[in-house]
């Protein structure tokens, strides 16, 4: 009565569940990056209408799940679970955001590889026959993160080369049993990796080996290798984290080709826009997935894809007291046909 | 194809996942309390033998999973998820707990309602066929909430009488689709609710409106009264909210009887402990599902019960913003018989 488990950690859904209707938004340095002609709607304006930096980011996430539900058709009562969560200390963004949905809600923290979570979740909970739809978000603010983790944003602190820019961006997916696809076929959980990496400015390289230690899981337990796949695309890695993933498995005598890419090297174009090592933040891979990377599987332009984005577990007081940074990567295989 | 879900949000398990084992562990008051005997180990040290709170919360994750563990004869590699959080910015108490351990990890953030949403997505993924075996764990510990919601502990800020205590402790289950009970046979998934409430130290009104308007749910989806149960405990709404949810349910012409508890008034003496309103913290009903009520279930002094633990979603950031505290709450039925 198990066999929707493959191979260690991989689960192959039975009845593959459909993106019903995707939607993203993103802000003023997201509007001038390479996929602003993929977002529903970019603001010039930091705070979306509100009082706050934290409220704007709850907005965020309310204006985009009300956009996604609107495409598919659909009304909150349609809805079984909503999954969601942030970057900000309890989650706020998506509490504060979610709360006038009345949408059954189960609140996740995953860091940056949110999306993952939530969409292997919500998949889960509709391949097991807990619902007939499901949703899942998730958003970061460039602003709430600097002053939560970094520095106030009005000090104008220094960055290091190897630092990630905190996308201003949320994505959300809607689910369902029946539809026309693409499908989540299958779904790697991720483990806690912690290699010892202790620079909170180099979080792509703390959290490269969960990524590695996921995809090396997926392709395993599938029986598949990189080049059955469109498009492998970790989360916000950035260049330095990316890179690593590509000599991990350079090692293992697997060469992963141009189809291995990152969301946090895709969202900012790397020559004019000084981002450094490139894009970070829940709301990154949030937004190129439900955006540029499903449109273009709508378009026929892949048919199978492997999103796996990453989070760094770690939080301010732990780096204070010395700790080094824990990673994780939750993997979700995408498909045009079931 | 939907057969699982009853009502409007609640699911009813085809194949209740049984209890395999629990544990838990507590700090110095919980041990001078009346469920001092239902503990797996009590420690007189805050510190749990290391250097920082933060640490010592961890490690209380990392001796009661390994505790539940072994009174189930099953290793790490044996399980399929571990379903996990706490109130520390960024769940680092889970994250840095658990990441030796090696097993799959999905991260929530339910505040002190984490138990139920631990459980209710650890009993759905063993019920949809997705793995044998799971985990559902959580921790709080007093000097780490205080110093993170409220005071630095050492400055001896005066607490209103409305205010609760968290506890220091932490409670985990393992869950097995095969198990001589008791059994996870339903499952209601909280709403955020949010009736204005604006004061951090009265948290139990704030979350009364989620815990009346979950267990509504959970009687009216399965079509029970409260008097078809033995025990209905709520997660820590402590004095005042526990008061407000029987209120509540007196207004619709239903009484809750001797058989409605809270775990925030039954972890300490209402007497000799000077608690206020009682306890709180994710580890408040964590510990006194996988010690008190687990046990009594085992002995057979109840047959059935509705585990309902409530959480309160805010933040610091959202009170100095002046925002309303929103409330969830998640139930669980947990029966000998499946």
């Amino acid at each position: 009565m198990n066999e929707k488990r493959i191979g260690q950690r991989t689960v192959a859904l039975s009845n593959p569940p459909s993106v019903l209707s995707f939607a993203n938004i993103g802000g003023k340095f997201e509007g001038q990056g390479p996929l602003s002609g993929y977002f529903d709607e970019l603001s010039q304006d930091s705070f979306f209408g509100e009082k706050t930096w934290e409220k704007a980011e709850s907005a965020m996430q309310k204006k985009v799940v009300r956009r996604a539900l609107e495409q598919a058709k659909l009304k909150p009562k349609d809805i079984g679970y909503i999954l969601a969560g942030d970057l900000l200390n309890q989650c706020i963004g998506s509490s504060f955001g979610l709360r006038e949905l009345g949408i059954p809600f189960y609140g996740l923290y995953g860091a940056c590889s949110t999306m993952g979570e939530s969409l292997s979740l919500a998949a889960m909970l509709i391949d097991g026959g807990f619902t007939e739809r499901a949703i899942a978000v998730t958003s970061s603010h460039f602003c709430t993160a600097e002053r939560q983790y970094r520095m106030p944003v009005p000090y104008g602190s220094q960055r290091t080369p190897t630092a990630q820019w905190t996308a201003t961006a949320s994505g959300c997916t809607v689910l369902g049993r029946e539809g026309a696809g693409p499908y989540i076929t299958h779904v790697t959980c991720g483990k806690i990796v912690d290699k010892g990496i202790t620079d909170p400015n180099n979080m792509g390289a703390a959290m490269a080996p969960a990524a590695y230690d996921t995809l090396a899981a997926f392709f395993r337990d599938t029986g598949t290798a990189p080049k059955d796949y469109d498009l492998i695309v970790t989360g916000d890695l950035g260049e330095l984290g990316h890179g690593i993933v590509r000599d991990f498995f350079s090692r293992d005598g697997v060469e992963l080709g141009d189809n291995f890419q990152d969301c946090g090297l895709l969202l900012y174009d790397r020559e004019s826009q000084d981002m450094h090592a490139g894009a970070s933040g829940c709301g990154c891979s949030a937004s190129v997935l439900n955006g540029y990377l499903l449109t273009q599987m709508q378009r026929g332009v892949w048919k199978k894809i492997v999103f796996a984005p990453t989070g760094a577990l770690l939080s301010p007081t732990s780096s204070f007291q010395g700790e080094s940074i824990p990673g994780i990567c939750h993997a979700v295989c995408i498909s045009a046909e079931k």
